[in-house]
């Protein structure tokens, strides 16, 4: 999320009320969760098992629990709670903003879009020209609709995402203010659901097609010209190339990439990286020709044993 | 479910038309199918495999198609079909009852609780201080919801058990008159969809988290600061305890438990109770190393046979 | 589809602009895509592949690209682009409608039945005497609904067929003309999506029950009296029987048959037939016992590798 205005290390310290590293006039623009950062950005750390790759990340501000060196042209904010304070700035420059209104005052529709009964469209939520959005779409605030895309009845874009942290008396929510951004000629079947990024962008690329009830998580990007069955799921923070073919039920963990052309057969589980152009199956997936040979001598198996055995 | 006021076994014999054992004064406080009942209910049985199971659970007054043995300080109902006698004392005592308004005449809405557009309530919905529910959020009848609940849009809340009798002719179905109950702190993603119960409630414990298009069947009682992420499918009367995460598309089987702290991986099939601790994988599941191992080894089937063979 | 009226070769001909073989007065009453052709009916074929299979078809107009002989009795339309000229008569003859009401004005209701707030019902919607149709339930254009049909909230019925023809710049989406049909006393959960045909009809038969967030594909026929568990998902022309039980998770590929009584284990991915009265199990799925028997077998093979290690 890029901040409306730029603010110094100084404003934003004293909104958190905690010591702060570094020179209090330095420029924060941004603040983003760690898959999403980019200079000007405040990222927040909680865990020593993490601290390098914060410390080391794009971000130029970083929220953290131990004093550690600041990095040469950074800026360090010393909280005892990096989570909390990250999640209060981010209340702070997003604060809660329901529309009650179907179509918030702030909508854009463009021309030629037809919006059916039922639709909700929420704050500054863009929609292109000549889009259909069939009965019963929610778009949830800022999310941002191409041209010439279709919505089926029922789905629902920019819900937050799925992210808590665990502690001993609750799950601790992040805040989302991410958003959903669909691309030109997508079409999206009923009843699905694509959820806002945590502070970045969940992407859906041009001309990709999907089924109905597939559930796309928070940070995920995915490609052009991807075609999705029925029930796919796919995890937070994904990356996707283009033509990428899910059959239906298939499933995606966070953090995967799949290369261009790659393709998940029916109701696999995939938790690896699938290089361009190959096909994946099982839960878990591996190659494809790999897994049905394991399959074929699994159907050989009771026969092998009773031999053994006698 | 409890009547609105006691009923002798007389009174209720006249109902449903049918024979009694029993002092005709016996009192009726409740009406429950077999897995929810306590002292006071009447349940019923039509399957002689089932009888003694019913005869001798906590209910009072049992509906049965045999004239057996009527156990101390109870009372039988003689009827050629208590699953359908059971049904019209059902009916009965709750009427069909729809709210044709958005939001019904009889839901109470607690402070600080917001309703997006298109949301439902039914009759005799709660709903408890600081909630939100997102547009197209639809909660049926009777349904029960805590303080600080987020709802996301459209999750249906509260939808009839599938819950049939297969008879030659057609599938009958069983009357649903229990609730869904909320406790506070719950988070529910979108186009969810959480059953009531049969005649009891389905139970959602404080500070449980659930992620999109999860299916929570009826009579499932789930514990406290959970977690499930999306398109996770428990069927009925399930018990889950504190603080168990279930991954992506992992499905559980009626009538099975969860300890506490349990895990259940993506795309399990679970058949068989978790102890509390333990981690479960694989459809049908088992204990997670225990089934890893097996995967492994599978992998290297195809040499071995191979090898064998030659 | 049917033609309002039926058309000559000529007309249809001059209609995409295209030469064609045949009597000009040729008389064509239909259009259908192949798997659902009937004498009378215009077909396309674009791949050299399924040449045959269209000219021998029911169908007794193939729009073709390629000059072959033409059958007899029949007639063909020669085009660049068999695609692209079907989808244009589609659209001609089915020409983009959408209603902007929530119970459109052709919409026909039978007696005592029960539309709940938030329901859609399309142009020439039918629905048929004393249904429950819950909150939020949508109906596309001309899908037909027998007598007591209860759906549950927010189940789409009728959004188009998820069948794109892939081009190298573009999936190019097949126009759906065709319907839903829900047969008399059928139940569907809540948050379901049934697509409507391609040309044809996606078939629901009589007494049917599906539990919450199934999928059924276009051109889809159920039997009578099935009982679908949640998240059960079908895909495209596939056929069932009556009293074909499908539990939790389970999938079915496209253009596979099961015969009655056919059953479907939980998180089961089907891809061939299963004939009347067999158990599947696994995914892919086979006959359960034997499946089992590997599943068995597989929980020993660890050891055996270990005995042959050693």
């Amino acid at each position: 999320m890029k901040l409306a205005s730029p603010h110094t290390l100084k404003q934003i310290a004293a909104l958190i009320n905690c010591e702060f590293e570094g020179d209090e006039n330095h420029v924060i623009t941004g603040l983003n969760e760690i898959h999403m950062v980019e200079a000007g950005d405040i990222v927040f750390v909680d865990h020593p098992k993490y601290y390098d790759k914060a410390l080391q990340s794009k971000a130029t501000t970083i929220i953290i629990n131990k004093n550690v060196e600041c990095p040469q042209g950074k800026a360090l904010l010393i909280s005892d709670d990096p989570f909390r304070d990250y999640n209060k700035l981010v209340r702070h420059f997003y604060p809660i903003n329901y529309s009650l209104k179907q179509i918030s005052d702030t909508a854009k529709i463009g021309e030629g879009t037809v919006l059916m009964p039922g639709v909700y469209l929420g704050n500054n939520v863009t929609i292109g020209t000549n889009c259909v959005l069939h009965p019963n779409v929610i778009i949830y605030n800022d999310c941002v609709i191409g041209n010439n895309v279709i919505i089926h009845a029922g789905t629902v874009i920019g819900a937050d995402a799925f992210y808590y942290k665990r502690r001993p008396e609750k799950l601790d929510k992040m805040i989302s203010c991410g958003r959903v951004v669909i691309e030109d000629n997508v079409e999206i079947g009923a009843n699905c659901t694509i959820d806002k990024g945590v502070s970045g962008d969940t992407l859906i690329g041009e001309g990709t097609k999907m089924d109905n009830l597939i559930m796309i998580a928070h940070d995920t990007h995915i490609g052009k010209r991807c075609q999705f069955a029925a029930q796919v799921a796919i995890a937070g923070v994904v990356t996707i190339g283009d033509n990428v073919i899910l059959w239906g039920q298939a499933a995606i963990r966070s953090d995967v990439t799949l290369g261009d052309g790659a393709v998940l057969l029916g109701q696999s589980g995939l938790a690896e990286n699938i290089p361009a152009g190959k096909t994946y199956f099982g839960s878990p997936a591996s190659e494809a020709r790999t897994k049905m040979k394991e399959l074929a001598a699994l159907k050989m198996l009771p026969d092998l044993l009773k031999k053994l055995n006698s």
